[in-house]
């Protein structure tokens, strides 16, 4: 089964599903700024657009872009700026 | 917006978006086989999974695996094969 989630009034909505290697989500978020928590290992990776981003414990803004990654632990928070709508995939791992 | 659409009884489902470069989906495809037919010129990309693909007018099964991508003209048909549950990202351009 393929789940749709909602987020923040709709302003964030994922699909999520299973791969061989394990658990993923396909996402769109809209413009704006948004915080994120986590419950298990997140791998986020840019699948069109840009996010700015706030890891957790971070002091400076990193940009993501199409293709990068960037990784947040569990049972933590983060920040995130997107200035159009953007799609991302997490995995779970 | 983000648009949440369901083909083939939710055995497909994508979140419709607009990019800087065009109008795009991120969507999930169940295992199974299906056959999409276009209106529009897509570029087709493997997010996470697999797909075997019959392209229009092919001969032969071809497959795709992450970060691979195919392209269909406008007002064509394609099959897909997909193992698992497949995510993707179509570009209309």
């Amino acid at each position: 089964m393929i789940k749709v989630n909602e987020y923040f009034d709709g302003q964030v909505k994922s699909l999520a599903y299973r791969s061989e290697a394990g658990k993923s989500t396909v996402g769109v978020i809209e413009a704006g700024d948004f915080e994120f928590g986590t419950s298990e290992h997140e791998i986020m990776t840019i699948v069109e657009g840009e996010l700015e981003v706030l890891l957790p414990g971070a002091q400076e803004w990193q940009s993501f872009g199409q293709g990068q990654k960037f990784e947040v632990p569990a049972n933590a928070s983060f920040k995130v700026k997107s200035k159009g709508q953007t799609a991302y995939l997490c995995q779970y791992r």
